[in-house]
């Protein structure tokens, strides 16, 4: 029945990964192709922990572009969405044109469904748009056979979305050019490199939601001579800096780099004008309980990163990841009856010498810390071959269980 | 009784003001003669209010130089009270040989006995250092008959204290000489200038002690980039236009540049690296009252500050002091039976609209602010002519009452 055929969709279910910054993007030089006022450097992390799942799927019998994220159906005139499938779409008609009917020519006059879910709570401050505009442009590219690079439009999305395009570690070049072609992202190094260094997400139990980073960052670039300053004559020689410490997986140089890195982002927040805060007493806490251990043992063993948000991700080596979570189970004592403190990889349990406990000398404070994610670096978005796994069913519409 | 006479202590007793800075300090180029990276701007506070006094005593018959402290004796060998009192002994050496025996010659031999005492108590973070070098430097003048300039004096005790050596709106201009000569206090208007302007300390209930202003300015000179930018960049352009503000007594562009800096201030410890945290959880919360007040009414009202430390110091207007102290006192519910919220200078009730609550709409912070002292700009040191307020008896030795 070749008309039944003809209405069956086509679907494609990829995940992608979550990226967290070391050298920090915060400003835009053009709001609408999002383009950044400096280059960025990310640690892709494992998908096993955290990532977007998203099914696209196109149908000669579908009548409009949807979209349901998390279970909810959301806008799909959002402009970024826009941006997305517009710049799909064109690749498509491009190859069709350049490579004669390569891909199903009637397809690209096809709508879409889209259907997305994280397997991790929004409510860990993740940036969850990054894993999801990289996922849907993965999708999107591969329900129509596009291929090569992705992460420009990827970026037209969510900025740092560009960075979750590949595993590892990656920057993202600013590039120079005003149509914004040469601002892509490229892998540094894949995810098998450096499989020494372990990831930790502590997820603060903030007060309220804090001011969003599209909006923050604008009013950064508008008012802060600090964050101009950085982005011309500071961030340039760090991503050099960055990258070495990377290939040479020099953990002290990338570890210092990061902290350095973060709290000048911080700062320059606190210089934007009215000042935007996102570190809370939690996040002081942490950042004075990381320089303590480290000061403890006379050596970098334990870094934090803080995006715009609450939430420290730490940075480690395996050898010292089950002693430093039970530091911060001591000085961050977890709810009782609380549910799971570690979540992700297991962390064996350790016992704390007193003098360790002493010298580190911070107050406890209960609660403070709601969860720990355990994690590593991990591979870039991949497709799920499993049909049984699609989000859509074949009706086009989410499954029940979704 | 000729002999008697020697030995009778020639005593002098002066007072001087704390000051708060609206440009800030923060950095040395040279630490020995403290001499800064930029030039800076402050306000003086009335001594009704906030002060140190501090008598001086010289006489044949003391044995060495004594000082105490807040009743309580301390070492005199302190390099920067050395610095100080050689520094007035040399200009009386040289007075005395540039004009013959206008000082009675013997009194240079002797020794000296110092007693001061602040009127306010350590804990409220005001830095008490500035006035008490301002007031030590002051007294020991006028006991040594020393005259003229005596900012830079009072500059290599505390850097700060040399602008507690004038009332009203002083700079303190930074010089370019390697000796230091030309960094000195200068008056820009008297404390007569504005009458309409108003100050509150909000005193915060800290939790613990933060790093000390010394050790935290050296860490900052050797670490945050962004330090050396403002001070180079940033600064300059800034006492420009602070001087004009306060000149043409403008307060939105006195109160936005006061904010701005106070915040590009705290920007750079938090790139200090490892970062130092002066602001805590109640400081963000007056920022965030302060910008809601002022977003309220569409104009600049009030203005927040804040040194090394989490007590924020507000400027407005006289006649907006009523309303914003009731606003302070409704997000900050202060402890009930726990003493008198406003000290100093007497604040009428005000009932708050409900409008306005709304508007600024921030969760109650309970106990954040133990108490609000009210004050206005005031005048430099003075001598205390009433010979029973010396803090020192004929014996040289602190009264019983201190």
């Amino acid at each position: 029945m070749p008309e039944d055929n003809m209405d069956k969709p086509n679907i494609v279910t990829c995940t992608a990964p979550v990226n967290i910054a070391v050298i920090k993007y915060w400003g835009k030089r053009n709001e609408e192709l999002i383009l950044p006022i400096n280059s960025s450097l990310s640690v892709t992390l494992h998908q096993d922990q955290l990532k977007t799942t998203t099914t696209v799927a196109t149908s000669r019998s579908f009548q409009e572009d949807k979209i349901w994220l998390n279970g909810k159906e959301e806008d799909i005139t959002h402009p970024r969405l826009q941006s997305c499938l517009r710049e799909i779409r064109r690749l498509a008609r491009k190859r069709r044109n350049d490579r004669g009917t390569a891909v199903d020519p009637t397809c690209l006059s096809h709508k879409v469904h889209i259907c997305s879910v994280n397997n991790f709570p929004t409510a860990a401050g993740l940036a969850s748009s990054a894993a999801g505009f990289a996922c849907l442009v993965y999708s999107l590219a591969r329900v129509f056979g596009v291929e090569g690079e992705l992460s420009g439009i990827a970026r037209q999305g969510s900025g740092s979305a560009c960075r979750s395009m590949y595993g590892g570690f990656v920057q993202w070049i600013m590039g120079q050019q005003d149509d914004g072609k040469d601002s892509l992202a490229q892998q540094v190094e894949p995810e098998t490199h450096w499989p020494e260094l372990r990831i930790l997400v502590l997820v603060a139990s903030a007060e309220r939601k804090p001011i969003g980073s599209t909006s923050g960052m604008q009013t950064s670039v508008q008012t802060s001579c600090l964050l101009k300053y950085r982005a011309e004559s500071v961030v340039p020689g760090r991503m050099v800096e960055m990258t070495e410490a990377v290939r040479r997986k020099d953990f002290p140089a990338f570890a210092e780099l990061a902290m350095k890195d973060s709290n000048q982002f911080h700062a320059t927040c606190l210089d934007t004008y009215p000042p935007i805060f996102y570190l809370n007493s939690v996040s002081h806490q942490v950042i004075n309980l990381v320089h303590c251990y480290n000061r403890h043992y006379g050596e970098t063993r334990v870094a934090y990163t803080f995006d715009a948000g609450p939430n420290a991700v730490i940075f480690t080596l395996q050898q010292h990841v089950t002693e430093f979570v039970q530091v911060v189970q001591h000085f961050f004592p977890p709810e009782i009856n609380g549910g799971q403190f570690i979540k992700g990889l297991q962390v064996n349990h350790a016992d704390l010498s007193e003098e360790l406990k002493q010298n580190i000398g911070l107050e406890q404070m209960p609660k403070g810390i709601s969860y720990i994610i355990s994690t590593t670096a991990g591979p870039g978005p991949c497709v799920v071959e499993d049909p049984t796994q699609h989000l859509l069913g074949s009706d086009g519409l989410p499954k029940k269980t979704v």
